[in-house]
């Protein structure tokens, strides 16, 4: 019988994300006020507005009723993980797109239906994939368990809707993590509530300020279930099953683990390697790649010797954001250096800034300024779909991270190289604007072969 | 002109039902209210809540307003044809799966744009296919029509939006059909109230109890048509048009037949050998397969000699659901055997007893109990996407249909081989519930090879 | 660094289309009212409501809250453009589809990355593809813009949302064009409202009647921007910014272009030969065709000797249309000719009358008539999906084009060759309807081989 269920679990997994997206495509009908239709009359940015303490740290989150995060549909929140802290398994009913902001550690993304393919020895680590479980006594010294994937500063990790998640930090210093939960993905058919499903501790009572009150949104799934079932289906003493169903929320949603743990985890080299194969119909689900890392210079998809830089992790170069329908990327902004007034095509922008400061301005579709404030470390703010914004770098540099609501995100720039103006004819800008060829040449030209990033100054460099 | 027609026919159908979905992936944007977001607070097996009687047979409803129904976005009736009735012919504006619980009799879906394929003789029956009207006497005596299907207990039918069907009881006892219609589909962009419209017959006023008496909801769409218009569009008398318009909803949803029938219908074997082939894209779907049984011991997905077996129909074994975005599944239990704690991460599930009874738990996101009821043969009930539910066979087994709003359903169990404690290592176990690593090797390892289903008992197998 | 970003470009740009439909398949949940579910009591073919007088023309509204628009999610209009007027650029967060009623002129679709690809010399027109900006005393007498499409009576256009665009009128006579816009598109995360984004000039105020006194539409997205930061963003002197920003909405949303224009644009030959190439996946985004022209009666879908013609623009022959989900069809009835009873299964319909007269009928889901009227040009009407219409042209013949909320648009028809009733065998007919088997015969075969176009007279043909 052995030997069938590995043949199901092999197809299963093989097609469950390539089916979650492109058959999942269903509609999620959500009633929404007028403040989620985006009829915002203001941005502001904003800190987190809750603290639930745990065991092994602390979880903010932003206020979800905020226009702008309902505009967006996403709910924010940043994770901190004290060393040797593990945080409980669970899972919830939107993707979730993580930023590692500091600090490393392990996550592990349980797969339905994926065999445990890792095993890790008590004094040694080896690995043998598709290894079915031995009743030998050899077998009964080993751990089989799924791929544990290690995470550092500047990775992001893509967490698919409904896979049961970990993580634990292996560091001597804090792991903090910023997420967005897509509350509006295509596939959730359930409602728009933020909350998370927790197989062990859990919140039930309201962990910080009124904002939530009305509800509980960590919950523990196992907490009510019936005793006697639950130890029947595992076919383990009921006593052991009232243990985990007691233990649930004291512990909240992380614990300290009793002793260091270490992982059985693939050949780095490896991982690596398989980055660049493919458009992830063609891999199997099981080996397929969570995460990717924002930091390094020379992959930076914008550079600007002048400007700054910026870096993107799209469905190309994480196939499985494909079928998250999100995106993410990493910016940096040298002093007093611009981003091009520019607007996206394919979904909301959700702004976190990690160092340093800037001046950001979002033009209403009414032309008036729904934003033009200071932005600091730890801000976080949305710029909807089809928006103008656009930023400039305060003394000290600008540095931060974008979350969007779709696989691959278009940006339109009004300036610069590949902009709007660009692509006009002249005779179409001096008979719109009313100007000159010679201004009309200006507008088009004047920032030469700059692309999104430009420099200060201000001064004609033809 | 003739062969004009025909090419823009084949060109049509071809690509019918491939962009029926994977284009008109347009959302559906109906207003919810809190009770159809899945915000239940309790679950009960239902029974129909109405019964509408015709000529041939009965027609029995779900009450649509109850909350489970409503968070599914489905509507379920149970549809029994009379030996030698016809069901009238109808269409409808979402996907409909159906599922024959008992009898065999012959359906026809008539795909729009696939000319007549099958001819039938009055004496004899041949088969050509794509054969054009002819004008000759010969000709005369055919009648030329789409391809008609056999159905027969076990099978799940698939019928497209907007797909004109009929079915004819051919055997000696009742044709009974259970069928979930998907209001929330995709391509639907009329609205989300259940409905059908029928070419012949219809029901205009309520058919049994209050619940719908502010809606008729199976139209007849000939009955106040201009006559006139109607006549020209045929090139028939008046006379006959006012007799097809005036017969309308006397007769109701079916009638008897006032002989026995027979129809053309492709060799049996023909039908089983396309079976297996391809994905659904390079089929055309004049020739697309509607069809299939899950009766059969022999191709079960999970099968357990100590515990039963479940078949399931998903997008791959019927290729039309990849566009219905549907899938189904046969279940048995034998008596006292569990089905393992789980959640369904694509869709909603929606269960119907057809023989035996079983304990059924759902766990409320809460960590509350949804649901924990004893069902029948006759009831149903749905388990949202997300939610886990477990059941345990009662002392005469436990059989049942299960419909899922997905055309991939994937399970996520908590425990035996393919589970999420399985994919957890020891350590993680351990410090996540604070037991012991025997304890945990238990949780992980005690349901040994066993998937799904689980044999009754709960002595440690190890 | 500019081949960094010319790579980034090509990159970025053929991917763009590819991910707006198959990835950006996110739902947009807006609230409806019972009206825009498409529970209408009865469809009157409408006029337009509002007129908007700009310097160049004119724009018509019609009432988007009518319940048919609000039914089928669009909102319609009609644009009029005077000899040498420009339409100024702008851009929607929706994707529009128009089809060209009079005259004959340019369009520019500006695409996001698109580097300027063609060349306009001052007094000699060449073409050089994919040149990039020269600094040389030579390349700063050429313009590099993007490609400039011309267009003329009979064409359909496809503007993808977010795209930025502008138009010429380059004839004698007015450029008069019927636009719709499909509010419901799954890329839109913004919301329902009809609204444009102009680059320049731009209409705050209510343009004509009280309908829309409390919104304005086409809003100037510059005007109130910081003056000083987009100055630096185009790195051009603030007194250039405040003349393009103080001139915005005094102009409207057209003006009369300072001396006549012309535009380098691609050889008409070679334009013609791409049409019939491949699937629109591996065409890339800067050189895809974006119209067609349907007035040529030798590429008919549809012809009748009798009865009259149907062209068909759908995503096969566009590509582009694939993922806006949206099609379109030029018809031309013969005097008192018919078009079958037919249903649309893949979306909504809108009829507009260019030329002549007809009755047209729409059967209620009730079985009702929700509309038999006659409609003369300048009539627009919304059939929705699902829902069983028929015309018959007037004395003096009848012409439409009609747009649909779908790519691949599917009709169900009747009567006739490719037919419902064609599709049933006679039993069920005679039994249905209660007929004798010549009765059915004649209800199944008197259209012959005519399908959807019928010539008018009701005498038997067999």
């Amino acid at each position: 019988m052995v030997p069938r269920f590995l043949d199901l679990a092999v197809l299963v997994v093989s097609l469950w994300l390539l089916v979650s997206s492109s058959v999942g495509e269903r509609s999620t009908p959500f009633q929404l006020t007028e403040k989620q239709q985006c009829r915002l009359q203001r941005i502001t940015a904003a800190k987190p507005s809750q603290r639930i303490q745990h065991e092994g740290g602390e979880t903010e989150l932003w206020n979800e009723r905020d226009g702008q995060f309902q505009c967006a549909g996403v709910a924010a929140m940043r994770n901190i993980l004290r060393p040797n802290a593990l945080s409980l398994p669970n899972f919830h009913h939107y993707p979730r797109l993580v930023f590692i902001e500091r600090g490393f550690g392990y996550i592990s993304v349980i797969s339905p239906g994926c065999a445990e393919t890792y095993e890790a020895g008590r004094t040694q680590t080896t690995r043998e994939s598709r290894e079915k479980w031995e009743t030998t006594e050899r077998g009964r010294e080993r751990d089989l368990h799924q791929k544990v994937h290690r995470i550092r500063k500047g990775d992001i990790v893509a967490i698919p809707a409904g896979a049961v998640h970990w993580c634990y930090n292996a560091g001597k210093e804090d792991l903090i993590a910023i997420s967005i939960n897509d509350l509006n993905h295509q596939s959730n058919q359930l409602d728009q509530k933020f909350r998370a499903f927790y197989l062990a501790g859990g919140v039930s009572k309201k962990g910080g300020q009124q904002e939530y009150e009305e509800e509980t949104i960590f919950y523990n799934i196992l907490k009510e279930f019936d005793t006697n079932l639950l130890a029947e289906a595992f076919n383990i003493p009921e006593e052991i099953v009232r243990q985990m169903q007691k233990g649930g929320e004291e512990r909240g949603l992380s614990i300290i683990a009793q002793e260091k743990m270490s992982f059985a985890r693939p050949d780095e080299q490896e991982e690596q390697g398989r980055e660049g194969s493919g458009n992830g119909l063609e891999e199997t689900y099981c080996s397929m790649k969570i995460s990717t890392n924002l930091e390094n210079r020379r992959d930076a998809d914008i550079y600007s010797r002048q400007a700054g830089k910026v870096n993107v992790v799209d469905l190309h170069k994480l196939p499985v954001l494909k079928y998250m329908d999100m995106s993410a990327e990493r910016g940096n902004l040298f002093p007093n250096a611009l981003v091009s007034p520019d607007w996206s095509m394919q979904g909301h922008t959700i702004v976190y800034v990690t160092r340093g400061e800037a001046q950001i301005q979002i033009a209403n579709h009414n032309g008036e300024s729904l934003m033009n404030d200071r932005v600091n470390k730890g801000d976080m703010l949305v710029v909807p779909q089809y928006y103008v914004s656009t930023a400039r770098a305060g003394e000290s540099g600008f540095e931060w991270v974008a979350f969007k609501t779709t696989g691959w995100p278009m940006r339109n720039p009004l300036a610069g190289y590949t902009s709007v103006m660009r692509g006009m004819p002249l005779q179409v800008i001096t008979n719109s604007y009313q100007m000159s060829p010679r201004q009309a040449e200006g507008l088009k030209m004047n920032r030469g072969g700059q692309s999104f990033l430009f420099s200060p100054g201000r001064e004609r460099q033809f």
